[in-house]
């Protein structure tokens, strides 16, 4: 399967040296997760209990804005989400906004699509299926809500579907969001759990939509398709508020934090979001592969070999060993211009 | 949606003046859940490792007698398995031996098939899909695994495919599983981790198939489908086949003593496995409502009013409020009986 960072077992496989513990910045996922707490045991030994998965849907459409829990299919992951929602309308031409996220282009052609990936938004207005990452992972770039509404509509003529991916809403500019537009069918809007409240290993996504298409994503589901411990967690994550929004504040300050240390041995970041920045250079390939030998993993691209994404170093520690191993890296980089100059 | 027990909330609804807590007996959940245990703080907040997913499969490789791990496709769930497994083979005739579990006859419609439910095992011979619950829900009938052979022969041989759902086998006879009989092809076997182990709110199960059919599953379910907390669980209780055999030990002693309980109030068990039991009697409807009002809830069947199904209390507390509930109901119903009889 394609690599999509986040495996420590593929770090370990290719810096076979390198000290441990790793730093992950592979990922978008937030450090600083959630606070976690005890479970009741009848989370992990009862079946999900219908009734709290409606409490997670209410909630959800009020963090997300959709217009009700009817408007909100629970699943176990945004992930697993995708086969079902491709499948929403008959195979035909799909087209992805790209470079984005690569699960999209696998996915639609496992749902029979023919799949082209295009950075011309223009393009989006002739298929059957549009997909749209926004905030974009992982250079960040928004599509504004009105140019998706727009697009949204001209499929909608033809029986086409919008699908809009906003993993990283939770800190992208919320006002481009179209949780609250879904209500005509012809867009479906994926909300991710894991990345924001720092808790990927539960396995928790939406799928906000007319409440016809719910209705036919949910009984693919079943019952029961979110575990205990993601409907506690989600149920209690979503409605605090507080929480949301000082960790906003938190990753905005820490992402400045990391552009500045990067600016600082020469490294521009050129996109992202406050749960990831971009950087494009030549010297991508040695960067990546110095930080990996320091076990310092960032997410690199096999068909974009310039560029590179850093998640937010999680402590102190992991920000004193990027520091460091960009330290090292620049002075050899720095030593070898110089190096030449004087001969 | 259709009723599957395990719904306190259902519960509360139809007896709203049942005494709390509930004794809920509605499912075929082992009451004596596998040991809890702190879970790592990783396994909720990174995502679930690829390797991690590997442990797993092999530990449930060796646990239900499959091949190799290659044999093992992990889920959130048997149920979320269900829609995937059975558009394996093109919408066709699907055939279900019932009465049994009511999804899949549900599912196999959603996946486009026209479906019929028969108790002549004969007729699932001319389906393109065969379904088989082995031992089934809820009657515990078990079907040799020689027939079942047989008739995914002659599926096999027009491209049909055999589907058999385990959930129950853990406690039923290993020798009639199909695990170890996946490898041509035209065979998936379901199992679920919720049941046995009692930990139904973790959300796991397995379809047992070809390394052909396990790639194609694989690869809709997509990377990270099961949660961090399941592969957890998964691999050490999956590994532990000392709780396991002393488990099955307990349960069948346990199911011995309901039958008992049962029969010392007239009322007689006709079938199940050591995880719930089978009742047919004229008197089931009276039968479920005294037992509801003394807040106890029990499996009933909208289709078949005669017939219902018992779990296993799951404390010396459980076991002494049904013990009553049963005494109360069987003196006024001998009461009445007894007062007709000297008039």
């Amino acid at each position: 399967m394609a690599d999509h960072g986040g495996s420590l077992g593929r770090a370990r496989s290719l810096f076979a040296h390198a000290p441990e513990p790793w730093v992950d910045l592979s990922t978008g996922i937030n450090p600083h997760s959630y606070p976690l707490f005890d479970l009741p045991a009848t989370a992990l030994t009862r079946l999900p209990e219908p009734a709290r998965a409606r409490d997670l849907a209410d909630v959800a459409a009020k963090a997300y804005g959709a217009l009700s829990p009817r408007h909100v299919a629970l699943a176990p992951g945004t992930q697993i989400l995708l086969p079902q929602v491709f499948s929403l309308v008959k195979p035909g031409r799909a087209v992805v906004l790209g470079p984005t996220y690569a699960e999209h282009v696998r996915v639609a052609a496992l749902a029979g699509h023919s799949v082209v990936e295009t950075s011309d938004f223009s393009k989006l207005a002739d298929a059957d299926l549009a997909i749209v990452v926004n905030p974009n992972n992982p250079d960040g770039r928004i599509v504004p809500r009105s140019d998706l509404l727009a697009l949204a509509e001209k499929l909608r003529r033809r029986g086409g579907l919008l699908v809009v991916d906003e993993a990283f809403m939770d800190v992208g500019p919320r006002r481009e969001s179209l949780c609250g537009d879904v209500e005509q069918g012809g867009i479906v809007v994926l909300r991710s759990f894991g990345k924001f409240f720092g808790l990927a290993g539960v396995r928790l996504g939406f799928a906000i939509a007319s409440p016809e298409i719910v209705e036919r994503l949910d009984a693919g589901f079943g019952p029961w398709s979110v575990s205990g411990p993601a409907l506690e967690y989600g149920v209690r994550a979503l409605a605090d508020t507080g929480w949301q929004g000082a960790m906003r504040g938190r990753l905005v300050s820490e992402a400045a934090h990391l552009d500045a240390m990067l600016a600082g041995h020469g490294v521009v970041v050129d996109g992202g979001t406050s749960l990831f920045r971009h950087l494009t250079s030549s010297d991508a390939a040695d960067l990546f592969d110095v930080l990996g030998n320091a076990g310092i993993l960032v997410r690199n691209f096999a068909d974009r070999p310039h560029q590179l994404r850093f998640g937010l170093p999680g402590s102190e520690s992991e920000w004193s060993r990027l520091e460091a191993a960009l330290a090292v890296w620049s002075a050899n980089r720095g030593g070898g211009v110089r190096a030449a100059a004087s001969r």
